[in-house]
């Protein structure tokens, strides 16, 4: 069984191969996969996004492991998962949701049940002592149902949604990777119902609509349809969030060429 | 049987990917998991903190590789070790030898054995053609005293050890993680032995002896019982190393507080 | 079966996440290895030098997945590549050239059968599309010939190679690593050639030839032969790459030494 991870606690300290050691001492046939460790400290929203970007693309019976958790020690919940043939774990704040929600429907439960965390829940590490466990668990096959009460009002992030007129799409920036390209929240299917003939404009700039980044020079701004369905805006060979000192929340507009 | 892995590495470069490599064609149902590889370069102490806080979340069996080896090449001698169920192999400065001492009483051994190295050893990379062999046959079940003769001195390293009197406690900065947490090497029945009520200072600040970051607000210093058990300064979603200018060595005094 | 996995991606994004997620889908039994994901982006000369210096230390029927792809998304070929008992996948761009010529005699064939692809292959990201359901299809031990025609002209990468003359060795600079150690073309045959006493020159600086690093004072520069047989310069217990702003194209040369 894979028990994939992603955490903000980056890969310069233990602690993520503690995690991992626990989850081994638990089921030692689990397999495990690094999502990402450098999520932004305490960077839910950019957490909840990664996850779910990667999901879909794991076997079915994956236990997402995903612990971005600003709340650690307090009385926020902890939680477990399943939707769509998929398993998660995690703090119940929004982290898991964008994934969760994608995968289909699905239950919650609080991880309440003592004996699938470890003997003491240190206030700082919950990764280790509670959320590592119950993944472990999840791993050897545990029903969701015997982990915790049912939860039915887990928290859930919400995405800034594009505005769509005729002519015109108003987006934002979510995402900015370590190549520079921006992910817009302006989805395929919206870019295409313009028509074929669209500019795209963030941060006073204006780029060409392409299908991929060969098709514009080296240096050339472009925009174009992502890897994960939405419009990006990027450079070939380059950096666009420096070319446009564009980050998460600015303004992206695509909008019907009039004209010729 | 796991294989976990730490070094000074760093993961830029092909180094730990031929060190598994190594591991792999020896023993090749060996699982690897890494520690980490960012350890500063040729910083054995924090090598061998960071590997004494993993080390007793992994399962009994599991071969910890560590190379944090300023003297690659020379003449100090390679280990092999055993103790508390758990096997360690590595260059014989110390790196070891707190994940090693905290496992119970054991026994160490010089890697002299020329069967289970490389043919020929390369003078700046024994991590490839020494130690990555030798944990591979550690993983598939040699004794230990096939391996060399055994070592009555191996290098310890030595912790600065806090002072306790009545009142107060003077301890020091061990270690730094990424979100600038401050860990001492105050440990937690010194502090409870003081009573309920204590001051933590350091590096001219006062902070408040809290149960978790969530109990203070958003910014300001904490001091609390960190996941290893010793005493740690923080700041509420921020970076107390950053915060107090503090770093390995900076004093930190544990005081009972006085009157009300 | 060993999947070892380089890229340029990082792993600050899920993207390497998501290529490992598709080769398990493929081929559950996959053991993922990476060699690297920091290569330089787009550096497809640093990719194939990582790559070729890993590959000689894995076990024979290991997978090489190797996406350094600034042509991502153009009708560059994508190739899958067998030779010396490893297979290799990647774009048909020479990242994959060095390793694979080292390997010895071999056949190339194009990635063109649909059904060893996703079925929507993105513009932006045939990492996962293409390149990983390939790699995942080699692990499952399907034949080469099976995906696709022949390649007779695959992508070749020179190296600089360095000149030799009687009393010295003209190289340059090849690679810097983490350290900062700087790894030249010049291989340790030609330098032992030279005779037993030689002076190696580069930006302005002279060092002596040892055998390992401890054979010179902590700070003081010298150079010997690295762990991949070339000449390395390098600083015991510093940083050559500052010490001398050196870099990749740096002349290097080594002189026999006149006189006594």
């Amino acid at each position: 069984v894979i028990v994939a991870v992603l955490t903000d606690f980056g890969t310069r300290d233990h602690y993520v191969g503690t995690m991992k050691a626990v989850v081994l001492s638990v089921c030692p046939e689990a397999r495990l996969v690094d999502i990402t460790h450098d999520i932004p400290p305490q960077d839910i929203f950019t957490g909840a996004l990664e996850l779910a970007a990667a999901a879909p693309y794991f076997p079915a019976g994956t236990v997402f492991l995903a612990v971005v958790d600003p709340g650690v020690g307090t009385t926020r919940r902890a939680i477990a998962a399943e939707a769509g043939g998929y398993r998660f774990v995690g703090p119940d704040n929004g982290v898991l949701s964008l994934a969760f929600r994608r995968a289909g429907a699905g239950r919650v439960v609080e991880l309440q049940e003592k004996k699938f965390a470890r003997p003491v829940i240190s206030a700082t590490f919950e990764g280790r002592d509670r959320f590592a466990p119950a993944a472990g668990w999840m791993a050897r096959g545990i029903d969701l149902q015997s982990m915790g009460r049912t939860v039915h009002d887990p928290v859930l992030l919400d995405l800034p949604v594009a505005k769509l007129t005729l002519d015109q799409i108003d987006g934002e920036i979510l995402l900015v990777d370590r190549f520079g390209n921006l992910t817009s929240n302006i989805d395929a299917e919206s870019v295409y119902g313009l028509g074929e003939r669209v500019d795209v404009a963030s941060a006073g700039h204006v780029a060409r609509l392409v299908s991929t980044y060969g098709d514009v020079r080296q240096g050339e701004l472009c925009a174009l349809i992502g890897s994960s369905g939405y419009l990006e805006i990027a450079v070939n060979g380059g950096n666009a969030a420096a070319h446009l000192s564009a980050g998460r929340g600015t303004p992206v507009v695509v909008r019907r060429r009039l004209g010729r």
